[in-house]
């Protein structure tokens, strides 16, 4: 449909690191609009190979090339994603800077406030750190105002995107205390990239399930860190990952214990009342499952009162290919240029 | 193997509800002996069907039928097992007692201390009060002893062995409060039993997670009085169990608040002092997966002093057919009969 | 996107039986577009029960509920959708008529020229058979102009689909004998539909793979008489379908005999040709995969001539619920309504 | 159980690269022997880690370090299994030999009959032609007498176990013509070993299917030069390998014209007459499923005749890892030493 609207009223954008798991979803959802032209698609391991050759299921759709990337080249465009991992794009936003309108980064690069904090749990110096502090934490139900304004979003990682939208209404409201919360979260695959460890072939992952990076995980700061500075006061949590046999999909299972006596309907009154005009996230009465956020851009929560230890119990759950990263991306592309927030999210 | 024997020496057992995947497990388990011999296999929805048209990877192995269940038939074996749905064990025991020597149920009639606390999580008045006094909880590695001298041995449920063993050596050392702790369990969808609900079928749960029977599981009273006994004081936790896309295994993520300031090293030494001669616990430095314990009897364990939040996580696993159901059953039976414990378990 | 097109340009629609797989799939396709309004969803068994609470990632997306079937509420809508099970549309279709513009039955119903045939392999008398011969059979490649005239569509079979674009430019142009084919399909197993037979639960599914209903499939009556029909000669194959452990997807591998020699180009070439224009289906030099068309229209299909048995070899996969269902019944009613034929299929 | 049995009476064997799958499947039923003891277990890329480390559920069964190999160390050993990658085992059966009583080799490098063909589909010339001639083709269905006096057993490849047991006993009867033959095979992914290819990647197989090695693969050449000895004609066929996703099993699904006219019954009669004695095919009148078979050493077999086509449908299936490698090698050391043919098999 990319050619029925006028060449001249379409938004240009590029995409950094196209091949990988999050480029091929964000590929998937620009294709679905009519304002939306690709103009450049990078990827250093596939210079040279046609879209569809690596993104089988778009071949036809994107009559695009992989090219090294050349910051040149995405000179005048709109908008610039980049999808590649992380370390990568802090070495070259400075580049892009000036030539392209606006900058969405799907890594880690720019989601923590200071670079220490950063080197500490990225095991490496962070090398542009005077931009920490431009970059906007791109999760619209927290920041969508400065979005909007933004030239530089860093685009919430999947486990953090999941637990942060679980966790600000309790903390916002006072209901639980922000100290020994537990976050035990489920991860699909996709999560690791597309890579060749022998960990993650199909006879390691199938019939199997295995927690890791217990208390070091990246994305243990960036939970702590937005919601620290959501509820204005420190945030500690135990952040357990674990991966389940499945592609898609983060499952976040977590426990606070309550400040005081609150009723399940007072706490659910509470979810439903901080998300009452957000577009993509639904307080749930039932469970939350995988399957009701897959290839959606949707949150499921809901909540509940453990009656035999007395925790709060926040069920979270989202596709972490969409809501985890590309469809959040397109969500915060929509804020950026005045689209409805849905376009392509359907 | 079975004919090798002197046949007036080998141990005449019987199952009753052998059609089922518990039932199916321990009649693969059974088969590796030269010492036993199954003599009669009971299933009401498939009486006069061959156990290899139900059980097909048994076809020629065990050339036997289902039949109805009758005590009469049973009169003179040397041990029964049963693997009925619960709430059916506690109408056919009385008829078994007297007539065999022993009586393992894999079910959750006889696992719990009394009847009102049956009553409240099974749903069901208990119809033998009497006997949940005789009956011994049939974890090894608690009760050894008196599950050699038992002629009713309740076998433990699978999410409580994982759950248990993992909790046990730090409860037992005092390593941990007993209340407030958080016990995140996932389950391979074999626990549900062979069953036709939608709910289960392939499309629903492949590429799916979701929790379910928050602070509602009968496997909660179990894991709280096991442990309240074993160390002597009340024991409250928040149990939540998940499915997961997987055939077997049990993995369990715990947290629980220390008692007091304690290493990494000391904990791990308390847990493999407290498991130093059993045969079926293997304590571990890395961390756990299902496929270390798929297809065995073993439960592997692991433990952690988690950063950010100062609480210990504990990492127990199982396949929940063997260690949590038939494997465990047969480690009973090889207590009961006077067998290397390890018989047919390896 | 529903609300920004004026309402009285929208194309309404309605669907019976949409609670199931492939009615879930033709809302997901439906929402995309800001061209149709769907304004009646029928239900017998989830009559009352609104669309988000079966089809749980559309809630939100689709405020309706699902009703009880009433022709009568159907009046003047454009075009009516039935997905029911076979042997229910030609139960109504005769009291739509009439009152919708046009009819797209996704189910077996219309699809056979005759009524002994249908008889014969669905086991139950026809009770419209007068309707057979005005029905066109909706596959677009072979059939677009007479679609675009039609009033009643019979939406391809999802197997038919696979195997008959998999063999049409072979058959049309003389490169293969008509007789003697070997059809072996895989599918995933949400072609068997929304249901709780224990053969379809995970744990019989996963780590599984059956073969089923050997020369009985009521797919080869369909995937004959098309291409009889299409080439004008008889056609005659043996059709294997498998069940293989995945959710979507077919995967056909087909062996004919050929007519004297070709070359792999001059093969490949004929192929090219005959689907040049076509916007679904891509013939491809590397072997095809699922992935390369999952939740895509397309068909994907490559040749060989196989060097040991000088066969050739023709390999053709879809989505089963997309091109095999959702997506080419909407591939049809934009060839109905005048829109752009991938209109919501990107 | 190994420390039942007098040490002298113990069968002494080693194997030869006994880190991947098929070594840790014969390690596993290796450990349910109380005749055999492992002494030696090498492993290039694991030499000096524990057995436990690599196949986790076996830590603390085997008490072994994998070594570097070195044929001096087997000196006096009963029997030495090799499960090399092909290629690797022609390069030290030469100094094997006469160090150990016998060898059976689980990879290709010694089922073909000459070593033109060996250079034609394993892309290298052999090292060690001479050997070939000596060399017994481990398939006890055939050659169990020649099997009991050689020194060097050639244990089957998984597709040709599969595929030959499937068409011996119609080839022997001459119920089928030997040319044309069609065999459809779906293979489980640990087929292709413990590797670390991005197109093994849990993400990548998951939900996908494929075809490969379409022409090419070299289990053609096995299959057809075991069947055309064993029938004393020429055989072709058509063998068409395909990815699926699971992790153990394999469904071939054979085509072949039948000689004449042959019953559905005196087909099968023909089958169960053939494999009248043999423990481990099991003729069906049902069909086929892996489940029948997975973590058996089973072959189950059915049989029938497609009306549509009067072809032969021929279906078989095995555990790849299991009668299709380790199992299948166990059964030929069973019978080399004059063990009961289902020792560790049950």
């Amino acid at each position: 449909m990319q050619d029925e609207f006028p060449e001249k009223c379409m938004i240009a954008v590029g995409i950094v690191g196209a091949s990988g798991y999050s480029g091929g979803e964000l590929l998937r959802l620009l294709a679905r609009s009519d304002r939306v032209q690709v103009r450049r698609v990078t990827a250093h391991s596939q210079a040279g190979v046609p879209v569809g050759a690596v993104h089988t299921d778009l071949a036809r759709v994107f009559p695009l090339t992989f090219e090294e990337f050349d910051a040149g080249t995405f000179e005048g465009l709109d908008c610039a994603f980049i999808a590649l991992p992380s370390g990568e794009a802090m070495q070259i936003v400075p580049a892009l800077q000036g030539k392209v309108g606006r900058i969405i980064d799907l890594g880690g690069d720019f989601r923590l406030p200071h670079a220490a904090l950063y080197e500490r749990y990225y095991g490496r110096p962070h090398t542009t750190p005077a931009l920490l502090g431009t970059a906007v934490y791109g999760l619209p139900e927290l920041h969508r105002e400065r979005i909007r304004l933004s030239s530089l979003i860093a685009n919430p990682g999947c486990y953090p995107t999941s637990a942060i939208l679980g966790l600000l209404p309790a903390l916002a409201a006072g209901i639980i205390k922000p100290a020994g919360i537990v976050i035990n979260a489920l991860s699909g695959v996709s999560g690791a990239g597309r890579s060749k460890a022998v960990e993650l072939s199909f006879s390691e992952v199938n019939e199997n399930i295995r927690a890791y990076k217990i208390g070091t995980h990246q994305h243990i700061p960036e939970i702590q860190t937005v919601l620290a500075a959501a509820c204005g006061q420190e945030v500690s949590c135990s952040f357990i990952p674990h991966l389940v046999p499945l592609t898609r999909g983060i499952y976040s299972t977590i426990h606070a214990d309550p400040n005081g006596v609150h009723s399940p309907e007072s706490v659910r009154n509470a979810y439903e009342e901080y998300y009452h005009n957000e577009p993509f996230v639904r307080v749930m009465s039932g469970i939350p499952e995988i399957k009701n956020v897959a290839y959606t851009n949707f949150c499921n929560i809901a909540t509940a009162i453990e009656p035999h230890s007395g925790k709060l119990v926040i069920l979270s759950v989202i596709d972490n290919l969409v809501k985890g990263a590309a469809g959040q991306a397109v969500q915060n592309f929509n804020i950026l240029f005045g689209l409805p927030e849905h376009h392509m999210l359907r």
